[in-house]
């Protein structure tokens, strides 16, 4: 039977993309949408200013939406994926939690608590096991829990997919640079980044996210305590990430430039490389998860690809592609990375990881 | 009087440029045009595809297209500037040379000679004093010298024009990075980039250029020999360089983001920086050359800029800008850095080295 | 069984459109590829620069390259599809059609002739009427024929959906504009529009496009002749076409912003004509095609749709949307019309087509 | 002596406009400078964000900015330009010409209003003879009075340019189309048109910009009534305007495409239709005017021009260019149209109205 779904800030960017993804979902089915005052008690299509290429499924159009408290229909979900922006999520989800639901959260406020999963499913979604812990415990004490997990900023859910299986091989990786090339859908519609400062330009600068993607990959790449209740990020002095961020007239798909230095020496040839990212097969693929990609890491060998037009879309925004894998002059290798940040890099990850709790038992 | 200027490739897309700044200029006139024999003994209006936003200039309308042979109204040329593609450059610049003729050429096939100077002329002019060498020599001989000038490629150029000040300053930097989303305009019209490869879009793939630019830099920032016959690049291990170039949906303006590592420690603060960078006064502008840019490098402090389309007519293209500078995790600095490409970057350099050697009787 | 297809000019943009939607296709499999001497004798992912955003399907990977002459695999072929440019059309679809085979070119050479039709699928299948009445009778006489269909202009395509329904219900039209913003996609690639002529830019000129719309509108509209063997034309003054196209930054998609007027007095009514074009059902969705639209015309009441990004996918591309319906001050309505230029505007309605000569056993 | 000039709405993208052009006007300084409460008090440089190619001018950095009152500096000028939006502009202008001052706006509020000239200053400064009327009739009873003039909407603007000579020449025209492609800066930046609205798209739709381009164009054609106090418009019934707008992803400059049809058969030649407009020189120019184009009409001749990048600078954003005048098969004439939306479309327009208006010394 299908899972009930809700949605908080339904009707913002990413509660669209949660809405487009559940509606042909064979396991949930959307049970309740949250959204401002404002909207409740309208029916999603007529609170809803619609902008996605695919039209307002049916399944949607008629559901009433309601305010973001867990009353109601959301009391009801199996789980819940938060669109919410961070100036409010903080307050909402923690309140979700403590009502005893499943949160999938895109908002950023709880992604450095060492005790909530910060997980891009295609790479650590080991660190789940810490919402395993909690929801057996709970249930030995004959309780129920609420648990919340992050999904990661856009730019670090696909800088850190090829990084997973290269550390995983060829042992840490102790410097990394990464300039970002990001589309502008992840800054959302209304009114997002202005036209006037997108076409015929470049805006180097993103608000926060050079620290995000520095930090961010220091815990996903991390790993869990001993006892399986918090992820240990990589020590700052055992792993120096630099970013440089830039918003680029283009859609859809984060490109960025990265490269990387191994702690051992000697290091990997480029051929090494290039079949540790080919040959790997994420764990949500092996747990036959719906969205999981069939191609986790797509190499390119064209010399002029990935490119975000053309390449984004494989295996549905799931996979991630990785190109012009050479030798640098400074550190070991240099590559260029290309995501799609709207679904690996936010509402598509939140929906692959409720498909891995579904896998576990764990909604 | 007015100087004779010769443009060869005058109807491609560096040609018009030069064709554009020469009308407008003070101390050259245009003398003589040279295009393939397609164009050839037809008026100029009537051989160019004009794509520039500025309209024909009268002064080239009715001028009559020759080949790119040292005769005729070339032979009477003070300055040949060429903007002939890399395919035919070698040979005709080679023969306007050995005609006795002053050549500044924006083609790639000389730049690596050792006695041909390679210059940004708001960086390096002191490595026209080979030429200045020669034509001493060559006179004291009672003879008549041709010379070869290379404009530098139009990534490198953005580059090196911070690099120069703070290694006056701070001495050698010895880690370079420079990620690079490069305007299209660089690569002509005739294909030039499609439109099908750049809407919506990032190429990641610029061919040689890369390469260009990590050998480049080495060569503008190094010395002449004792002799001042040649130009001694900075040794490879002495200063490591690593270039990742994307082409990105921006018509003029190249956008750099680079980050750095003095060799000596501690490094300097980012104050220092900033201050170094803004007093920096090239030799063109203390020459009093009509093209010099007032501020040489402009540091701008909002977080957001430099910005291709606000920032690329700063100094009529002739000034850098250089923005978000700041410590770096890795090496010691991060900045971002614009230049023009088609002024400081091509044509518009080609212009200001002449003025240069004009001011030095050196034409 | 599958029927056996053929592509001419394969490695095309338009070929390479054939060959995506082949693959996935129930009734064609890919049985002959044609492209330059240059490019045969090669396997196909070896000759082509594959452009599309999905990637080059397996099917057509190594199938061998052959030249565009009705030998070898060709002659096997129980349909072909031409992609090819018309300046080599004429004379190789000539020789397909002479050796017996059946071709649906998207070439503009024989569009004008009398007895090949001239076909928008989801608008005047019963134009193919001509071939089943040629295919019959050389039946008849024992022999095989071969015939030519020809696809529309791409921004005919677009204005002619919903212009037939109309003109079904209430009659004649007699004046009509339409000024097209078009996609660059139609230009193909290689190099199709420059970066340079587009980006920030509009260029109002598409060579040819204007006749081609004023033309075959009145041909696609026209009705049979009683032999069932040629088109007749909609006169001259029957019905006056005014047309002005423009090249636009948009990869995919024609927005086309039409008036018209009707003959007959008093004009229906806004409600009226939005009913005709919700209801209208076209006769490749009456005999069940597979890639006949569910809705042919989508009414789209949205102040501000169609758009080409957010509309241009409905009904995978084969579906029209129409919105902005509205009286006219001078005309009797105006109204927006977007079709997808590479789906219903080419390779797309070749497949539509013969999946109509397939549902009608004329292959 | 220069003029002391007043900016209303001075931090919005029309106010920015409005102190640039005057920061370089020989006529003109910048003495007062208007913004919202939130800005008022702090210097200019200080309360805007400056969002313009050429950097903040001197002159307006450190000019404190005070509420939209008239009092304090506004109260010392000789002119005063509005760059409010139209929530508010109405009852601010209206408290200025009551408190005696000379006002130029850009807002729509008072467009429609019979006693304010609505002027385009290229087209129709001859309706500033009401105000000529008035300041005289004022002075003659000892008084000073203040008065208001419109800009034009900015697609009228380009539109009616060409219209008048032609209307001079060969009598009315009784029917015209237009269908725009605008450029983005019209809107503003804070947000204005959204970059996921614009790339690769366009927007079929901009709120009211249809009826005003309708109902402008025939105030801007009328004549004076006798009295020269009042515009009367060419009657609905004359002159028939059929309008669409739409937005299209370019920076600056807006095409229109147009067909008109003159009351007077037969009507002329293309010829006749170019000869016209290239002899057209409007009255600022023949006044003198200081930004006057010198060229009113750029007709030209190649097949794909006008173009919004390569001449929207003509004559300094003051010249309208007009290309590909052909028969057309509907109307008479069609033709395109380009005008820079910034310029002859907004705060340019107010600067030359304003020199007219020195140079008849109304100011």
């Amino acid at each position: 039977m299908a899972k009930k779904a809700g949605v908080l800030g339904a009707t913002g960017s990413v509660g669209q993309r949660f809405i487009l993804l559940l509606s042909k979902h064979p396991e949930f089915e959307i049970h309740a949408l949250g959204a401002s005052s404002r909207s409740a008690g309208k029916s999603y299509k007529d609170a809803v200013s619609w902008k996605q290429t695919d039209i307002l499924p049916e399944s949607a159009q008629n559901v009433v939406v309601q305010t973001c408290e867990p009353e109601d229909k959301f009391k009801e979900c199996d789980i819940v994926f938060s669109g919410l922006d961070s100036d409010v999520a903080g307050e909402v989800e923690k309140k979700f939690v403590e009502a005893g639901l499943a949160v999938v959260s895109n908002a950023k406020n709880y992604r450095r608590e060492k005790d909530v999963p910060l997980v891009v499913p295609i790479v650590n979604p080991e660190h789940l096991d810490i919402i395993e812990n909690k929801v057996k415990k709970s249930k030995a004490e004959g309780k129920k829990t609420g648990y919340l997990i992050c999904i990661s900023n856009c730019s670090t859910a696909g800088l850190v997919a090829p990084l997973k299986p290269l550390v995983e091989k060829f042992g840490p990786i102790d410097a990394l640079t990464a300039t970002t090339l990001q589309a502008i859908s992840g800054a959302g519609f209304s009114p997002g980044v202005s036209g006037m400062d997108i076409l015929d330009n470049i805006v180097p600068y993103i608000s926060g996210e050079e620290d995000k993607l520095e930090w961010e990959t220091k815990k996903i790449l991390g790993l869990l305590n001993k006892e399986g209740t918090e992820v240990v990020n990589i020590p700052e002095e055992d792993m120096k990430v630099s970013a440089q961020c830039n918003r680029v007239p283009v859609i859809d798909g984060h490109t960025e430039c990265i490269s990387l230095r191994f702690a051992k020496r000697p290091p990997p040839s480029v051929e090494d490389v290039k079949n540790v990212l080919r040959e790997y097969v994420c764990d949500a693929a092996k747990l036959g998860c719906h969205s999981a990609p069939k191609q986790t890491i797509h190499v390119l060998e064209q010399e002029d690809r990935p490119q975000p037009r053309l390449d984004r879309e494989r295996d549905n925004g799931y996979g991630v592609s990785v190109g012009t894998i050479r030798e640098d002059s400074l550190l070991d290798f240099k590559m260029v990375v290309l995501s799609h940040n709207t679904v690996i890099g936010a509402a598509g990850s939140g929906i692959l990881i409720a498909e891995i709790l579904n896998a576990k038992g764990l909604i």
